[in-house]
């Protein structure tokens, strides 16, 4: 039987966070989903080790990240975080991840998993990855795909074609964000799924992928593991990381694949784009306000409060009267925003940029 | 020609302006107005200097707030401040201090000033006040009134009658806070003026108007006013204060002495009653929002903010897309609340109360 990897991608900035996500704090080391204090991406570890013992999970980070995020996960060994010399999008990084792992285990079958992302019944969640791996041994492409609750146009869709067996479907076409009329003819259709970025694959699936389709990402990554066999990769990886092709997976390889599988899964994912989100998948009371147990609500209602602040015990924070906003406090900024326009996050983002506020971001 | 003389009241508690205002700072301390740093008692005193020097304004307060109240009028000397023992509301404070100065100059004229109005006009005032002061010297006790601009429940209302001189009239009754309807025919009316809680008189004066109205207060008046010759004024003070009738000077005195004056005033008077007051009186932006200049405003309109807290500088405040909230933040507390509901502020102190968090008071 082929032995289980997994690559977890955690190099995402993180800014639809802010004032909480920063540049070296990026989502996924937020506990975001309200479930105690556990920080998305070690729940995404802890979620699969089931399938997947530590010395075989991956953790692909920016090289400002690395610290913070082996804080958080004791249990991976210091060689298994793969750290980028600099931001390439997810093409370069999982290319490497995944000819680092076959150079060891030729026969390894990789899952690709994002970090920072929620899962509500985490059961169903390992018996979709444990059937999308079936499917990746048997020389596909495989990915994991949301049956859509709603007209999102924030995701990436893909389309389903012929029944393989049970659970697992060809991919028809992977689809770019839609516009509003046809994300709602997408949800609609049986056909459509949401792209969960979670991959599945073979290391020499995925090189001769690569390969394929974008020949210069495939030269680099020969590079780089012609170093490793020589003991120079971290050299190489400083010389070449930079001029690989900065360019997503799905842009790069899967839109491109034929034969890739996709197997439907309905476990709860929730994304966490925003504090909406947050407020969405956080306990509430009955007035449907978010809050720790200590603030203090008036005729307060819908209301998400956040305090990531250091220091003294016992400040108060009083809503009196008001619907509906999120309350982010940190040590060095404050953000208050109604919840439905959580997105508008970005504009604070931007003016503290045109401020030269880079402290703050 | 009798000298004018001062009284300033400087006890109040000032829970509507928690949680930058507490029971050891309350608003008088507070620079609400918007004009520098000013603390409103400051201003208040600044204001009368052409009026009356240093050595003659009198400051009474309350023992908890001496301290900083001295702190911020570093001109007053030391001997000046009354302290009171325990809050008995004005009639005692005032019968007590008009004695006090009556001991030394039983010719004075008297003025009695809250300390935590805000005056637009500052010249206009003072012409107002010397009317009033002039008003007093013939042995009347005067008031100031304001012409009403909207029909205000929260102020009692002083009816005018007679023209006796030119901007002097007969009072011919004080109304407590009244009805909206009522309110809306005495805005209307032309013969009514907000009681602005300022007060002129000659010691004598005082000193029979509560002999005849309140004996119980003349007695205790009087015991302190023998014990001060005797130098044993403290002593006496501990023993008395407290057990001195807990009223108002308007409801002992005012709306029971026949022959007391008003004196029209029109000099952009303001109680500042309310955070929504205080945004009234701030500068604002070209969007309305009255916050610091350092405040990230995203799509923010008609906002207060305001932030007491000491420590680190370059700390962030972001808005976005928030309209008409009051957000005040302090080392250990942070309020939220809509501008227009800013009497709730209340509701948060009662909720603290509840709480037994009498740090947070």
């Amino acid at each position: 039987m082929a032995k289980t990897y997994a690559i977890i991608l955690a190099g995402g900035a993180g800014t639809r966070f802010w004032p909480a996500s920063r540049a070296r704090r990026p989502k996924q080391l937020l506990a975001l989903a309200g479930s105690g204090g556990e920080p998305l991406i070690a729940a995404t570890v802890r979620r699969i080790l089931p399938l997947c013992p530590p010395e075989r999970i991956l953790v692909a980070t920016g090289r400002h990240l690395v610290g913070e995020t082996r804080a958080v996960l004791p249990d991976i060994p210091e060689a298994n975080f793969l750290v980028e010399p600099c931001g390439r999008n997810t093409a370069p990084c999982i290319g490497w991840a995944a000819a680092t792992i076959g150079r060891g285990d030729p026969d390894a079958t990789i899952m690709v998993l994002p970090s920072d992302h929620h899962i509500g019944d985490e059961d169903r969640f390992r018996q979709t990855l444990a059937r999308a791996l079936a499917a990746a041994h048997t020389g596909a492409i495989a990915t994991v795909g949301i049956a859509p609750t709603r007209p999102e146009t924030g995701y990436g869709y893909i389309e389903m074609g012929e029944r393989i067996r049970e659970g697992v479907f060809r991919v028809v076409r992977f689809v770019e964000k839609p516009d509003p009329a046809r994300a709602a003819a997408y949800a609609a259709s049986g056909r459509h799924l949401w792209n969960s970025g979670m991959f599945f694959f073979q290391p020499r699936t995925m090189s001769s992928a690569i390969r394929a389709h974008l020949p210069a990402l495939a030269d680099g990554i020969d590079r780089l593991d012609r170093a490793a066999e020589r003991g120079e990769e971290q050299a190489e990886l400083e010389r070449t990381f930079g001029s690989l092709p900065s360019v997503s997976i799905d842009y790069a390889v899967m839109e491109k694949t034929d034969g890739a599988l996709v197997v439907p899964g309905d476990f709860g994912w929730n994304d966490i784009g925003s504090w909406q989100s947050a407020w969405d998948l956080a306990p509430k009371d009955e007035a449907e306000n978010a809050a720790p147990e200590w603030t203090l609500l008036v005729d307060a209602r819908g209301n998400l409060v956040r305090d990531l602040r250091s220091g003294p015990e016992g400040r108060i924070i009083a809503l009196v009267g008001v619907r509906d906003l999120a309350l982010i406090a940190t040590d060095d900024a404050l953000l208050v925003i109604p919840r439905d326009r959580a997105q508008d996050v970005r504009s604070a983002i931007d003016a503290l940029k045109a401020r030269g506020a880079s402290d703050k971001l």
